[in-house]
């Protein structure tokens, strides 16, 4: 009998379901809305209920999926409970427990961008590099760390909060309370925000008569195809300080690659890597060998499923 | 018998010997200028003459030390090469290698930010934490980083490089070619820089007349006692600065604790640590809890011999 994986990413709108074969191949997906404002007794449920269904459609025997390994935002303890996750207003929830109630096998809670940057770091990188940091640019901004071979969780289990460090002391006020956050430069909210402001400046963009808060990044880069100036150089200006970030982090913690992921860089990949790569190298530490690598990862909006897949797995 | 080690803090300017017991108590210093124009030869010459003078002047026999540990400025190889070190005007010099030679004992060599941070890590903090950060202001500003009770040492052993992180990406050029470093916020020479301006501005201050570049920190520390309001609020302001590139550290690694220490810190102590430590705490991210500790080091300028010999005695 061939043994399967469940590999969950759960986010603030949508959970999305994938099915994986023993050598972590990908054998389908599934989707479904989160829906938190029904409380996290319903979310656990349309979890469960989004990977039964995923595993009912590739006609697979119940008993034939090992394990469900599940990234959740938030700080993450290590019984699976989840201590804080704004988006999902969740405070000190069981996810493990109650997930494991419903399907009867074991499960496996973890950050998830620490989730991503597994599935980057052990299927993508076939854990090559010593040391890396994953950095996911989407509705807000977060990174995992592999340091010494090792996901790297910090005191609390929260670290990797890469999104509120401070870029520009001077800089507008971020929802966290600081000033000049990167996040405020580089997340996809951000983007839009700038590009609103740009409007009501009157600056020319295809974007003017659109509701700004229905586009995805993926209508960014179409705007650019197009021939979009304004937009173009408001993403371009996003690479330029993930750049920057992307410097600091090098500086700070020597990686051998950084590798950036999210929905932002899943869609506008071609226009910002090779700024953020080409502003990475001229702000790393002179003393910094250059050949650390700046990349973007090629499992896109998968590396979720897939790192809680080898969550799953137990590698 | 009883045993010995020898721990050297190797500086620019300055070559610290410290003579520790087995319990690494500190029984006596020396201290040589290192004239690092005379080239490496000349310099390993004066460090061992520094160490053996003061074996010397204790009345111990040579066959009582067992070994010696160096912190050096630069990367250091896994033999004990220093691959590069700027201020020293050194590249791929055999330190380990040229001070065996001459000292006949077995010698371990490390960055000097990580020696001080191994000091405070195992002799002040007995271990305790997790995870630490050291932070150094000096006349540079460096770092070390203990992650999971160990050295982070990174891909090619210059992690820690927090004083070229970018902290304001409009603000001035540093000498590594980025704009806004932490570095030009709150080292000894940015601080002095700042007071030069002050001073060119007409701005009041009893360093007016003085040479600047023969002061020190202490000289800063001085002239606030005596209410030097203009060196004051430039001392006010780096602690400041110091503060957010705390948060940035605690926001991005989660440690338990982050010690500050340097020649900086030494002298401004009392002025300087109730700023960083409220700032640092109000830039942290909301989700960590505020329980991360910010606190100067007890051992003063002996953090870089006290962690000499814990590397020499190989803890």
């Amino acid at each position: 009998m061939r043994k399967y994986y469940l590999g969950i990413d759960l986010g603030g709108s949508k959970i999305l379901a994938g099915l994986f074969d023993e050598e972590l191949n990908l054998v389908g997906r599934n989707k479904m809305r989160t829906k938190p404002e029904r409380g996290f007794a319903s979310v656990v449920e349309r979890i469960a209920r989004c990977a039964t269904d995923l595993v009912d459609d590739f006609d697979i025997e119940k008993k034939s999926i090992v394990s469900l390994g599940i990234g959740s935002p938030g700080s993450i303890d290590a019984n699976g409970n989840v201590i804080f996750a704004g988006n999902l207003d969740w405070e000190n929830v069981p996810l493990k427990k109650q997930l494991e109630k419903i399907m009867q096998i074991p499960v496996s809670v973890e950050n998830d961008c620490n989730v991503a940057t597994l599935g980057i770091y052990h299927h993508e990188l076939k854990a090559k590099p010593v040391n890396m940091v994953g950095i996911f640019l989407g509705t807000g901004v977060g990174a995992g760390l592999i340091l010494n071979r090792q996901l790297y969780r910090g005191t609390n289990l929260i670290a990797g909060e890469i999104g509120h460090t401070v870029l520009d002391v001077n800089g507008e006020q971020c929802n966290c309370g600081n000033r000049g956050c990167f996040e405020l430069f580089a997340s996809r909210s951000s983007i839009f925000r700038k590009i609103g402001e740009a409007i009501k400046k009157g600056e020319e963009t295809q974007l003017a008569d659109k509701k700004l808060e229905n586009l995805r990044s993926g209508d960014l880069e179409k705007a650019i195809r197009r021939g979009d100036k304004c937009v173009a150089r408001l993403v371009d200006e996003a690479a330029h300080y993930t750049g920057i970030a992307v410097a600091n982090v090098v500086n700070l913690l020597n990686p051998d690659v950084v590798v950036l992921g999210g929905g932002v860089i899943d869609a506008l990949e071609d226009q910002m890597m090779p700024v953020i790569d080409k502003v990475a190298h001229e702000y790393a530490f002179p003393g910094i060998p250059p050949t650390f690598q700046v990349i973007a990862t090629k499992l896109g909006d998968n590396a979720g499923i897939t790192g809680a897949a080898v969550l799953a797995k137990g590698i």
